[in-house]
């Protein structure tokens, strides 16, 4: 199976489907979750060793942010050919950063000798009300945080041996305080790990609805703009590359006011089943089921 | 720097140094702990999928039991070459298997591509009074859970080819219900993964005592005497190897009659800091502070 066929059989077979588990326990709904990044995948050659504990521990808060919840701890298991102390402390201090954003600390975690660089983070957070990804009615709006694009940007830079800029790319801001007003007032959420186009597959198999889309509203990174070659590759960046982690959610039409307030952009609406699709200079298209794969 | 010295300088660091992180939040402690293990080191090539699941899962349930504690939800990151339905059906088997022995439940986790197959396992717990491993006070008694040597002695069965009872051996049992009881009057506590002599000189270093041990009362696994050729193999199995899984425990010695009831085997008593040192048919030997190396 590949991870898409694995997940499928996965989620007949154990909780699993929302960037959280929800476990209600001690007056309160608890969310946990796990992410495991390596070397090879997921931390360009180079990305720094902040970079690297910074989106090590973001990836983790994102998937709280992603059901409107407040992250509590984060638990580190750092896997790696050699320990280096220099790298170490940076690689801490960018975890530990990210963290004292979101308002959460890093409680511990475990080494071990590993061949390849290998991070696994967790995360344990809280939410009165988690948002779910099946919660979404048709009629409405769909919205999105931040810009889009960012990771495949950054994922350019590198390439191209910008790495500072890229290494700024890479250290995204997970969405806790708009996870957490979204999360009043939305009817599903998750965070785009994968991309924008695979999370609405996602809320649409989750929700049973579909789509309407219009790439004019989406809300690109400026950086996007300047490295894309063609209109194709600037949607390739934005839609499937994936790791942008900002959030996606619906939210009744009666809510349009706080989006604006929250400078949360709105990119189009749900319908009743009918797919996922998105307008293009007047033209609609199926947007493929495809994104980032880990 | 080696894990050890890693280990070491995180210490001063960031807050670790028990089995589990302990957070005062919702109430009650919460305890936290994880997990990263791997082919190469902890899962022999004739391990069962089953076996990888039940040691994986149990690994850091022994360490909410390592603190007195409750475990409450399991986290399990799972990276692999490649996801074969049947094998992970029998992962997964051995990971519900053990939870459920220990009255907790997976809470989801991570699917990930990865050349090496890493498990990385995250515990929730809760414990009243979790036990440190920094209370213990000379006279206190020693005491260890179960029998020691099992994980030497299933390494020993796997390189002979005896992979049955290897297996077996593989899949213990987290001592929740033990640690449970001794976290009721022990002064320190911890499970012994790095082996009896390692984990010795960890209660030594928190708590600033000294051990005294008496080889005759250590509690060897049966298959322990009839695999090792030598008196000095038996040592090395027992008391190096590591990843047992045991419980030691320091209790002050009113508590004997209790620790009989709980059939935990006494092998010693805490001194006032002169070094870990352990009885041999009559001569003192200093106990070497080295173990298993993940």
């Amino acid at each position: 199976m590949n991870e898409k066929e694995a997940l499928r059989w996965l989620a007949n077979r154990m909780p699993v489907g929302d960037d959280c588990y929800v476990l209600e326990e001690l007056g309160t709904n608890l969310l946990l979750t796990t992410d495991m990044l390596h070397r090879k995948t997921d931390f360009p050659a180079e990305a720094t060793a902040y970079s690297r504990g910074w989106r090590s521990v973001a990836v983790s808060l994102s998937d709280v942010a992603g059901m409107g919840g407040i992250p509590i701890a984060v638990l580190i298991a750092y896997g790696a050919p050699d320990f280096d102390k220099a790298e170490l402390e940076e690689f801490l201090s960018g975890a530990e950063e990210v963290c004292s954003l979101s308002g959460c600390k890093i409680v511990g975690g475990d080494l071990d000798h590993h061949d390849e660089l290998t991070i696994t983070t967790s995360a344990l957070g809280k939410a009165e009300n988690p948002v779910l990804r099946s919660g979404a009615n048709p009629d409405d709006l769909v919205a999105v945080t931040g810009d889009l694009g960012r990771t495949g940007a950054a994922l350019k830079l590198f390439a191209n041996g910008e790495t500072d800029l890229a290494n700024k790319l890479f250290q995204f801001e997970p969405r806790i305080e708009e996870g957490k007003q979204l999360g009043k007032f939305s009817t599903s959420m998750m965070d785009i790990s994968d991309g924008l186009a695979r999370s609405l597959h996602q809320i649409s198999e989750s929700s049973n609805v579909g789509f309407r889309i219009t790439e004019k509203q989406l809300p690109y990174a400026s950086t996007v703009d300047k490295l894309a070659n063609t209109a194709e590759e600037k949607r390739e960046l934005t839609l499937f590359t994936g790791e942008d982690f900002e959030l996606l959610a619906t939210i009744p039409p009666e809510h349009e006011f706080e989006l604006a307030k929250l400078g949360v952009k709105t990119i189009g609406k749900v319908t009743a089943r009918d797919g996922v699709k998105m307008a293009i200079n007047g033209e609609i298209i199926k947007l493929e089921d495809r994104g980032y794969v880990h």
